[in-house]
This record gives structure tokens, sequence and C-alpha cells, in this order.
């Protein structure tokens, strides 16, 4: 496994990164390292829930698609990445004016990879951790997708 | 605990359900009765991830917000509902036209609500489940949010 | 995948559960299907934690232990299963005479496999559900755990 | 919040924490300081499964035990700690000598604290994490467990 990814590498991870529900969503990917990954989100009025925090939706997919790549970062190219499962826990309402979710491989098994991604919570001052989440995924070869 | 809701409730748990990032995610709130809520979505390509399938994200905000629906036909209408964390496992890739998802409270503690919430993927055929939640909330005292 | 379990893969299946650390805490194999396994505990003391109540400990290794043997009731015998991970829910403190676990397998992959764990505080009274676990396991060929 | 612990309160967390299915499974208290909580296991044959590995319940009871005493550290000494859930990752199967727990509280709200617990394989050489959990624990006044 070369731990020092190309720097077109790099920029294929970010731009795959904001496609379909991401990019609904308005995620966008910030940094990009070996068994890293880090994005933020600018958040809006359709970010929040009944009571006007941030919807604990927004928080687990940021956690969940970015752990996502923080795995493509320590596969071959070839491999796809699929979540098997997660565990988000929530400590305190969100209502910045943004997220930063930062995501780091915690465990890299042949198939089976665990990382955790810390979401912050954004403001005048910064609110300190708001979510976090352990992410279980499998690493793929691409043509078994299919 | 009254075990039968008002057709009021039921007409305001329903409208509350799509707001915010609900709305923005298009799901929407089907049947409610005392610890069940069911919501669906019509599958469009923004809720799809990199490889055409149906983002994990769509499917644990569904899973999440739904349980939380379901928790608060079990508690007085004065209390909010705050998800304290939730684990959902990812059965297969989902590609169909809908979602529908079935959540059911298994746990009404006084402060802690335990809800499942089944994600099935609704196709030309029924493919089955997807996904499946565990959602832990918290039911708080409505001026507590403030 | 045959779903009717040999006398002699049930018989197998039932004297394998109670080894090692299992052995150690007294659990029981008591009943045994496709996709199923039943097993149940008469609490001691040791079982017991600070305040008096079943230790959360025993119930998740009886959650997870039971999962797993419910897991190898629909693979081919020659595979070993391995917990990946589990979550659990505790629900009231449990304080009966014994305990009864139901576990469940709820997804059949190729590689992944679900299985849902109900535990149960059997006492005077039946006292209802006093946990649930939601356990992923990896079913491997025997040769490779070697 | 005294973030300074008295000797006398590390002996009794230290001496408290061994009892009923923790004192059967052999697990010691090591190190107590704010937040922080480590315990260690010397692995016996009672502690392994069918394949000679840790059992996962092992892991499990000591995750959760010890973050249940880290949370001790972040409360008032009238209050007690209940696990409200917890999700457990295994890394690798465990075979070693013994077992290290790490247990840090993440976050200390009024009522609900979450804590991760890292297991480590200790063996001829340091064979690293084996396992990761993230606890949710409730603070219960004294009295109210009554």
């Amino acid at each position: 496994m070369n731990q020092t990814l190309s720097q077109k590498r790099i920029l294929h991870l970010k731009q795959d990164y904001e496609r379909g529900f991401i990019r609904h969503c308005g995620f966008k990917a910030d940094q990009v390292a070996h068994g890293k990954f880090r994005a933020s989100l600018v958040l809006k009025d359709h970010h929040r829930q009944q009571d006007g925090f941030v919807h604990a939706g927004v928080m687990a997919t940021m956690a969940d698609h970015t752990a996502g790549y923080a795995a493509f970062t320590v596969v071959d190219p070839t491999f796809q990445i699929l979540s098997i499962e997660f565990k988000i826990n929530f400590f305190k309402p969100a209502f910045g004016r943004g997220l930063e979710c930062r995501s780091t491989v915690i465990r890299a098994g042949r198939k089976v990879i665990v990382a955790e991604s810390e979401v912050y919570d954004l403001g005048e001052e910064n609110r300190g951790m708001t979510a976090k989440a352990m992410v279980t995924l499998m690493a793929v070869p691409g043509e078994a997708l299919v």
C-alpha cells in the first residue's frame, strides 16, 4: 500500500466526493491524505430540522460519506468502497454557520476498513465537536459491483 | 400515556415531519399510529452516490428522522425529541424507484426511547429490506430546548 | 443453502456453543433452527455489577455469542464465524433469576451476516426484553483462520 | 465539576471497579484520572472462544465497564452510572497474554456521557489495538436507582 497519494489521485477523490446526494447536500471536499479526509459544509436553512438545529441526517451523511473517502485513500484505485454499517453519537445540537468533518481510518484490514468521523460545529466561535461516528466499510474490487 | 392519537395530532406530526432537510430530501409521511411511523421517498438522481446506488446518507436520514417521529407518537405533545445516537446496517445496495421506511418504538422509557427503522427498496419488484437502524432518542420538555 | 439442519449439526452447534468464556459465564444452548439460536443463563451473584443488577457485559456477551451461533446455522459447516462489530441497547436493569437470549439472522449475505439478539429478563414474572443487539458477522472459510 | 480527583475517590473507584462479574472475569483497575480509566486483564484459557482467540464478550465487557468507570470520574460521587448502549468494532482476533483497556470520556453532558474504550492485545510484542468501543452512559442520582 503506497502511503503517498499522487496529486492526480487526490484531485480525483476530491471531485468524486462531490456527486449525487452529496452535491445536493452541499458538502465540499477540503483535504486529502493517506488515511484522512476532511470536508466542510456551509449551513443553509434546508439543512435544519423542526427546531432550527442542523438535522442529524446531515451530520450522519457527512460522517458516513467522508469516512468512505478516507477509506478510498488506503485502497488500490481499482477498488470501490461500500458502507457495511455505522454508528453515530450526537453530542449537542449544532446551529452554527457551517460544519467540518474530519475522518480517519483507524483499521485497514484486507476487506474490512474502520474509520472514525468527527463533525465540528463552526460558528462565531468554534463550538467544538457536535457528533462522532464509527464507520465499518468494505473494499470491493470495482468489477464486483456491476 | 394515551395510546390513541387524535386526528389532529396525527395531522400535526405528518406536517411537522416534512420540514427543512427532510423537505429538501423529499421524504413524505405516510402512516402514523401509536409507536409507529411510516414514510416514503420517490428516488431521484440526486439521492444516489458515485456508483448509482442510493446514498447511505439518504437511508440513514430517513431511518433517523422516521424513528424520531415514531418517538413523538408515544410522548406528551409538549415534548421534543432529540437523537442521542443511532446505528444502521446496510444490507445491500438499493437502486429501485423508491424507499419506504417503517419505524417502531421498541422501548419507551421516561427519558430514553429506543426505536427501530427498517428501510425497504421499492422497485419493479419488492427488493426487500435494504437497511435497518436502531435509534436512541431522548424526550425533552419543549422549553428545555430553547 | 440447506434450510433444514441435521440433528448431528444441531448437536454439534449446541456443544460447540458452551466452551471457553461461555462455559465460564454459564450460558446454555437451548434451541437451534435455520437462522435462529436460543440460549439461557441461570443468574448467580457473579453475574452482577456494583448495584446488584446483571452486568451489561453479561448481556452483551450472550447477545454476541448467540448471534454468532445463529449465523453458524446459515453457513456451510466448513465456515467459521467472526464478529466484525455489534451494538447493544440496554432498556432497563435486569435482576431476575435468569436470562434468555433469542438470536435471529436478518440478513445472510455471502460474506457479511447480520443478526439480532433479544435478551429477556426472567423472574417471578416475565419482565420482558432487557436488551437488544444488532451484530455484524463475517463468514470465513475454516482454513483462513489458521 | 472538580477536575482533580481525591486519592480517596481514586481508591474507591479502583476497588469498586473489581466486583461481581468483573472479579469473575479477572479485570484489574490500573490508572484513574479525570475523564480517564485504564484496566488490564491477564488472559487465561477461560477467556477464549471456540477458535482459541479471546472471546469478543471479554473485550466488550472490558470496554463497557471501563468506560463506565471513566464516566464515574466526571460526575459527583453521589451519582450512579448506567450504560444506555454501546457499539464495539473488533479489528483482529486477539490471542496474546493480556489485554489493556483505555477509556476516555469524549462528551460529558449533564445527563448523557459518551466515552470511548480502546482494547489492546498484549503479547510478546505489542500487537496493537484489537477493538474499539463507543459507549453512551447515563448519570443517575444514586437514590433514583433504588
